[in-house]
């Protein structure tokens, strides 16, 4: 029987750009119909795997999938799932079972850090059942937390989105200076690593005049003392201070600044270290204080995408489906960055059994001595990240992002019952 | 003496467009320069003409005076001050020393409620003293609530920045919905008013099952029964709720739901509504949650102005300029709708005594029965508002805004023992 369906799944947290990488990934399968009969998608990430809830893509028009190049959101659905280690390979049979019910030759995944490490298991799984399978893992995360690739497509969008919101409430608030001094915090994502706060630090251009003033990343531990020192010797310096906040920041002692909640799994949302921060400094120095928390905003910006990001983002989905024909299972496409200035990058194969798991945090040459800001050297990796703007069709002031219209694949397995 | 100065100032809240404001006057003005010797902007509001704080804009070249047009922020600094009542008339003489000491012939007052109170008293004062003072206000505010008007620069901007930040996150939200339920909740400003929260209403456009769901705006008191009943109703139907809550939103016993702070002079600082709103959804529906305070970003988004706004904020910047010139003292110029489609409108002469210190709310008819959304009329009259897109020049991946590099005007006063 022959495996000629390609299946994609979106994984974990969305971006502005997950689905340009969607959008490549469906026209490139297009291109190799003599190969690929079908691209499906999984609706809802692996849960749509599992409870065999599939997306026929081939109704969709090619002005439907320009469309979904440029939306933000996983127009499929997404999930957080980790792959269980202890269920008896339960789940495991579930996918196979789906994968040999709908001839399912190749899997797209298209996640983070967890992600790859599934990936390198399916792909090991279909070896050891001599299941024709090839698993290829598609990088995406506003994190940039992935082992074995330069970037991540997503973290170029939501990097310029952040810079530009600390650039402009900066504007705002130096209008507003008055006696008694004031300050602006604005949290950001990026979980345990602090890529996005860095990213903020490009407002500046490396003037400590002009915010933020200080950048406060995970990867430093935050010390209470010598940040509330730096804000009041910039604040009677210029009447104002401005504050970038990871929102995975911690203590010297480990713990976290602010953990919104834990679930079953012990997965920690993160959220409010920012609020955490601009309570501290006006209860200690008295200034007035305004903050700012874009959550979803951040990673959903798709009126004002990198157009870098963009590029990188179809790269990946077009090289997926190039590893996937190539038999190259395991692998994920990376971007390998060949110089700054001209930028250019390229992709390359890597193998996910490698990176599956790991985090990439700020290297110590990206981080000031005093852990209040971030280096020269971060601003010169993340500028060529946030480079070009993408026009996006508007309607009625808006952009123009509409739902898709998909068919569902009949269901020819009895129901899964997770 | 010939009073041939003009003399322009920011005050309170800044917008996305008040510099266009400065900037059309600044055009304008230069070419009357047969009448107009030249063009003072006062640092920080009015407190630069208390404190004989003066920018002599002539040196700004043309290239600056256009970019500044397009620059978020109020340049010129801004504060909140309100003109004494009990001073004895202190501050008036004050004033009327820099005008004197100046030649100031006209004075461009770019506010909101408070500070066309401030220009009926100073144009009333002029009269009394006899003093060739033409005073003019000119209005702003993302809280589009002066009455007299039938919007407000800076609201159009903040608008399309709200809306578009809702459809976004939307997107994001329904991407991620699991079997738990999930809720956004995004609190937007507008102070006592619900225009704000009513322009996130465009995202969904009429659909009940598009984001926003419920709008929580001050008009329509805050009831905690039926808000959590709608939640679960859209969250049991969608998997996910998002709502938009108002930073003013107040209980029906009228006390604020969050209020952040205090100060002196009562001005009360409002921020936490959303969060107050996101945890008490937690608590007693057991969804998880995440929730977007985007604070100055909204009202300095200039990544993403409506181009209707910044067309009426420099209109009402070139149009003070004719009302200072015509010796029509204590007017505003008001924007006038002459239809919504399509949308037109003009500028015309409103007495700023008659609306002084008036704040205009939602009426009635663009809030929904049940005080959970906004009706289609609101929709209808918010829409034209924040059509057109400006593209902002770029420069390294942001929007290229600039400091601008003026002149300080000599002092000729003692200081101002304020």
């Amino acid at each position: 029987m022959n495996h000629d369906k390609l299946l994609y799944a979106h994984s974990g947290g969305v971006t502005a750009v997950i689905n340009a990488t969607a959008a490549a990934v469906i026209r490139t399968a297009r291109a190799q119909s003599g190969r690929i009969a079908k691209v499906y998608a999984a609706h809802r990430g692996i849960a749509g795997v599992l409870n065999e809830d599939l997306i026929d893509t081939s109704t969709l028009d090619d002005e439907a999938v320009e469309r979904l190049a440029r939306t933000p959101g996983g127009a499929f659905g997404s999930c957080r799932f980790d792959l269980p280690h202890d269920d008896g390979g339960r789940v495991m049979d579930r996918l196979f079972a789906t994968f040999g019910a709908h001839r399912i030759g190749w899997l797209l995944y298209n996640g983070g850090n967890g992600s790859m490490d599934a990936v390198a298991r399916i792909q090991a799984e279909a070896r050891r059942r001599a299941h024709p399978l090839i698993c290829i893992g598609v990088p995406k995360t506003v994190d940039n937390d992935i082992v074995g690739t330069d970037c991540c497509p997503g973290f170029g969008s939501a990097a310029k989105y952040v810079a530009t919101s600390m650039l402009e409430s900066g504007l705002d608030i130096a209008s507003m200076v008055g006696a008694k001094g004031s300050v602006f915090v604005m949290e950001v994502m990026g979980r345990n690593t602090g890529w996005l706060a860095a990213a903020t630090a490009l407002a500046a251009g490396g003037d400590p005049d002009r915010p933020p003033h200080i950048v406060l990343v995970p990867e430093a531990p935050f010390d209470e003392a010598s940040f509330l020192a730096r804000v009041r010797s910039v604040t009677e310096r210029l009447g104002y201070c401005t504050v970038t906040v990871s929102e995975g920041i911690r203590r010297a002692d480990g713990g976290l600044l602010m953990e919104k909640s834990r679930d079953a799994r012990g997965y920690v949302q993160l959220g409010g270290a920012g609020l955490a921060v601009a309570r501290l400094i006006h209860e200690r120095l008295g200034y007035k204080y305004h903050w700012a928390i874009p959550d979803y905003m951040q990673r959903s910006a798709g009126h004002w995408l990198s157009a870098t990001d963009q590029a990188q983002a179809l790269a990946v989905g077009e090289a997926a489906v190039r590893f996937a024909l190539a038999g190259q299972g395991g692998m994920m496409p990376g971007i390998r960055r060949l110089g700054s200035e001209p930028y250019a990058w390229v992709i390359e194969a890597v193998d996910t059994a490698g990176i599956a798991n790991l985090e990439r945090t700020l290297p110590s040459g990206f981080i000031a001595a005093d852990g209040l800001h971030v280096t020269p050297a971060a601003r010169e990796y993340i500028r060529p990240l946030i480079s070009g703007e993408v026009v996006q069709p508007v309607r009625g002031g808006l952009p123009d992002y509409r739902p898709l219209d998909w068919a569902q694949v009949p269901a020819r397995l009895p129901p899964w019952q997770g």
